[in-house]
């Protein structure tokens, strides 16, 4: 579990990496790989051009890199996640994965420090890497898996226009809605889960390379960063912009910390919607019982013939998931001294997760629960129209106090609202009439008042 | 709001503190005051057998420091809790109050530091006042109000003996329990909570006092911090003891951080059983509605007749808070140096409100929510007779898969278990007889199997 | 503590939620109860135009709003934060003490519920008071005091700009950075944070107002609420909107979570800072001692001369209370179900305390701290010229692995990297020229490469 | 990644579990399939002699279920963490898993439910799992790690025994401490973090089985539960019990929110101590470099020679991932209902990695790090006896205030205390003797007082 592949491409420091930290046996997150992968062979490229790198070497170090961007080397990585808090160890064992590689090709020795990493630092490029990969992941995969399900939920809500059911506040009956209203609820809350994705990209997509070391950029050539950055950006189409402020850049990792927030921000809306499908959906018999959900597999080794709310129940444990993710994702965000923080594996390793597990538990919930939800429109409709809230209308009428009492009458009576008015003679003394009565209590009006 | 009173006791470094910290408007829990003072007048008693203090000096300061911890001069604290982190402008503010009072009753001056703290430091007083007044709080207001509310739980759990409803898993129809079960395992959750919360005391008793500056007790004569701290066990009643390594007393916090943890396990059972209570009483017509609650207030301004379940709520919100609170003194925990952590206020009060509000929500609970709850008794059994999984106890005669079947289709015909194993063949084909069907269907002997 | 003022001008809603609540003895933050006020004044206002109101009435409950927004009946609002999950009692309070106030001018009775909350629910005034108090506090509190502490750094970093010192990174030796560099970081890190409030400003001025009971707007004339929220708006000048959705609106509360995150983005950023600025302070004589805080209050109870960095510490327990509070905010803000978030008064609590305590910490840290700094330009530069990691521009003449040779000769020898350069023989050997090693080790150079 | 291997022992519901759960590609911990795999083959031993098995069955149920324990059959557990949370489909993997081996063992069918499963539900096997694993990884893994990284303290802690360094509080200057009473402080705190397991060890090591479905027991024979327990408890040497409130057992996992608590404690613990160790040993320039540690491989990828705590680092990063953790493991243990929890496997990734990042950090920590770390002794003694807090003996000869001159005027002037005591007369106006001055300055007779 530890251990490297039998032929490592990965050198000496990789493999003293390996044996210095035997921690978890995680490694970093395939995104992460591409991402160094990536600024590797445009630096190679840019150095080239800046005349730091002979073009032979540089050009072998872009074929290497590339290779190793696609995913194909993925088993020379084997430095655990738990390692050296700048990501040192990773950016050498890239470093050494592609000089081997581009050695090999060349047929003259590429040397990971002064040829694949010239012009760089750990100290900028393993930062940059995981703000790179954390785009890419919120817009490439994140985001279009929220798209999928704020469809999903809207084609619902649309579906369920008509339905009536009863709301609820406190758990307790309150006057009605519809379900589509709900579920347009539901969508509203993922649209703007990409809004608040949006708006912290910026500076997610904000990059520290170029200021090497402690971002003063010693060691690297002008025109570097900006060149290698552009580079980036054009192969990923990703809208990747060089650091405003390189000692912002360098010290702080605050733009993590922010995106893993507003991921949390995501979690709990999932939170939310989750919940309320479960409730909806709980019985069938002694439970609410207003919607089902697909039967996905037997739901209990004792319990024959019972179906749960497994995918809800999943992404209720994603979400819990991401929010202590975000934990450490902050207080490791609060660790920097200096010019670094010292704990950017970890940072990694949570957010990247946390993306992946939003997008993948986001587009679950849409194909497997959403998509197949089918509503008891009866059952519904009875509930509106049971709840003793829908004397709510009358107060214009009679008044909040009296309104109050109907209400309480009408359950200590089991009786209905409408009957209760009737009886209590509000209106033969003229309170309100018949008609206006009967459009007071007309349960799908009340949800379009 | 941040100014101390007309004719302040405190002086000049209490005022050079009022100036400095204008930050929260919050000040230091009651119980936070009355254990710094007890530790005060504790440590005059004992300078002055150990010759350190002129007895005179030593008796005012007793009696100065009775006051203070009496409450009578709480006003005379007007210091930020957000202020030094190692809690010296409140040692000070302390020293301060009490040589004041203690000059004006002896009739010359009382120092504060070369009197009021002699033999101590800021660094050893301040963390033991805070273990001082944890240790209360918990083992006087929590503990008790904890045991309050098992016996409310466990009173009602005796009440509801034989009402029989339906189990709910994945808040699916499951196999019947009683009420009285229910509330049995909810008087469990709370007396697991003294447990934990004893099990932590030894740590959290243990007091950093002796320790003075640095943890090598510089400037305390021998035998001090065993005579006062068994001076202040014997005022209190409480188990307090000497630190068993004064530099892990002087350096870590980690018993407050542990008593935290504990309380956040507590706020976790609180959050189950108020969740369960609130769903349990959902409706009155639109949700389960088994059991009701107390009618406290009206539950909506514009929903007539409304009821909430709002102490259930409080609790929850309670429960939310010393969550939070608990990483606030986790966060502060970790933030150690040395010889100190300078966090100390901050960690205080995060940990004695967490305290504070658990005994508060508990005894709320017991008295205005749990004593006067109601179960609808014929409501849960119809519940129990109608969940599908009472087919469980026949998988011993028509085996997992037979029974699945049995449950789907009672579902799909809208039948009762019982009609569908007749209709089936079961009992023709000798697979059980009726007695036997009889027995394995009954609801309340699942409850006892 | 838990009581009502003598003649309370609250009602028996009032009276009776505060025995109901015996929790916290905290009530609502003054911003909370003037936002309260400002909606039941503009809702009058707008009844009246729509003629739900009569114009007297109207007008006697929008002078009686208008004083209770001012503060001057604060006193009258002593509801615990922890109460009803809707915040209905405070809501209540409100509309009881305005009308105890209306119907003493008017001279006839003015109602709590059938005027001062016409076309409202608490369910949607409540929450909206929530926005609108943080957004008034965000945009007038929060932003001026993080632009004065931007200020407050970004002159330091003027000040400092040609102070070279050695860079830390793992909190070893590195290459130089100037003092200005490093303030610049931090100014960046505050106006950063200033970028993430403006970012999730949009959602949260997003105001439920009109929703009432369930989202659907029962017992709401049309046009209220835009005119309701204009009225604010004009008002206060805040970018408050109408919700988009009010069925997002009403469940959820995802925008006050999403500010929460961003707020312990800037707690994160803050910690960072005043751990920097306490380390570089450190000493005087055992520490780092690049720079010099004020000197604000004697630091020790026992040891005397004692200065500490009190100020950063203040501002380290706030971050880390935002921390807890934001841990708060999430968990209540996931714990919705269908039409209603029943934790919004301890989402209140926490959110616009956290807001409180940055603006304050931040003024105190810029006006305390940061302005009074002075370094020790000395100290900091023989740092900066002792650092081992000065080889580094080396690399380029004689290789990484050379200079690592050089840069551990020097340490192991006590020797300048200069004198090791020039007794290894490299300039001799023609690596590179005096010329290029003097120009190479100019340590001021190194940070403008 | 999210496939099954080419010859699946899995049976549908396996497969179905791995369609249907297409999100972490994690899977659950080794320790947790090997006490899945032991309750299923005690519980198999356990029916033979209840009559509810047949023998032969049983028999090659245990057979089947050893080699699963062994760990022989971990790839053919493909289910994701995130499934239902129930952990209904692990369970019913292992299940099935067991049953086709047992099948081929014995030559006839062994099915999943009807045997395997026998008086047995996921609701109380799984969570019952989760314990034992834990329960196991405590006492087998964590506390042998702790005691062994407790020793390597002890050890250090008496090598340096004479270390006379200066203490450090708010990071300034203080009374003198030795090294060695520093590393015992750390070593208190390692051996506290075993009394913090073990006061908590008996709430975890009590199991829900037995109470099958709802906590009933329902389809379990008399007696099952304690024999499967001490089958399990005699294999494995752990001190298990059966739950003693089994709706306690069934709706809470309170014992494992616990649990988690106290390895944040111990995180909080590490976290204190790496940070110590690392700025002891942080330079070897520019910081304090009282220390140092093991030089374990290149510390930058562009600074030559640079060494970096990189040990310690990892141990952070381990901290804030358990502080993570804990925070998945309490939000998903608030949210049970009723008699299930169902966020049970991210739980038991989060508790079980938690416990395992523990344990190997700190035996990385002791053998890799403080093993090795020497000591500067004379630089140490040095700022011991620079600091101008060796006043702090002279208050009793002179007092606080002119004390706090002496410490003033010395850092002014540059002088060190005992030429500014002199310089000032105290001596000479018979404030204290020669003696008694050279007595009260002796920085290692500070530390022992």
């Amino acid at each position: 579990m530890f251990s490297a592949p039998a032929h490592p491409l990965g050198g000496p420091q990789t493999q003293r990496a390996v044996e210095n930290f035997p921690v978890s046996g995680q490694r970093l997150e395939r995104a992460h790989i591409e991402a160094l992968a990536r600024i590797k062979g445009a630096a190679a490229k840019v150095n080239a051009e800046l005349k730091v790198l002979d073009p032979d070497i540089a050009g072998a170090i872009q074929e290497a890199a590339a290779e190793v961007a696609s995913g194909r080397w993925d088993e020379h990585f084997p430095v655990d996640v738990f390692q050296t808090g700048s990501g040192t160890s990773s950016n050498m064992n890239t470093n050494e994965v592609i000089a081997t590689l581009a050695t090999e090709r060349l047929g003259r020795e590429v040397h990971p420090n002064d040829h694949v990493n010239a012009s760089q630092s750990s100290n900028d490029v393993f930062p940059s890497s995981i703000h790179i990969a954390a785009t890419a992941a919120v817009t490439a995969d994140l985001i279009p898996a929220l798209d999928h399900l704020a469809e999903s939920l809207g084609r619902k809500s649309a579906e369920f226009a008509e339905v009536v059911k009863s709301g609820r506040t406190h758990l307790m009956d309150a006057t009605p809605v519809t379900l589509g209203q709900e579920f347009g609820g539901y969508a509203a809350q993922i649209r703007y889960g990409v809004e608040r994705l949006r708006a912290s990209l910026p500076r997610l997509a904000e990059l520290p390379l170029g200021g090497t070391a402690v971002g003063t950029g010693i060691n690297t050539p002008p025109g570097f960063s900006a060149a290698v950055i552009a580079e980036v950006a054009a192969a990923t189409g990703l809208p990747l912009t060089e650091a405003r402020d390189h000692f912002e850049a360098q010290g702080a990792r605050d733009g993590l910390v922010e995106t893993s927030g507003q991921l949390r921000t995501i979690a709990v809306s999932l939170t939310k919607i989750s919940n309320d499908l479960r409730w909806m959906a709980s019985g069938p018999r002694t439970g609410l019982a207003e919607i089902a959900l697909p039967d996905l597999q037997p739901g209990s080794s004792i319990m024959p013939g019972k179906v749960n709310p497994v995918i809800p129940e999943a992404v209720l444990m994603v979400a819990a998931q991401v929010t202590g993710n975000d934990a450490t994702v902050a207080t490791a965000g609060a660790a920097g001294n200096f010019e670094l923080n010292v704990m950017l594996p970890v940072i990694a390793k949570n957010l990247l997760e946390s993306v992946r597990l939003l997008a993948n538990a986001s587009r679950l919930l849409a194909d497997r629960t959403v998509d197949g939800i089918t509503a008891d429109v009866e059952r519904a409709r009875a509930y509106a129209e049971s709840s003793p809230s829908v004397v709510t209308p009358l107060n214009k009428y009679i008044g909040y106090e009296e309104a109050a009492k109907v209400a309480k009458k009408s359950l200590k009576d089991g009786t209905t609202i409408r009957e209760t008015v009737l009886a209590s003679g509000y209106v033969e003394r003229g309170d309100l009439t018949m008609e206006q009565l009967d459009e007071a209590l007309d349960v799908l009006r009340m949800t379009r008042p």
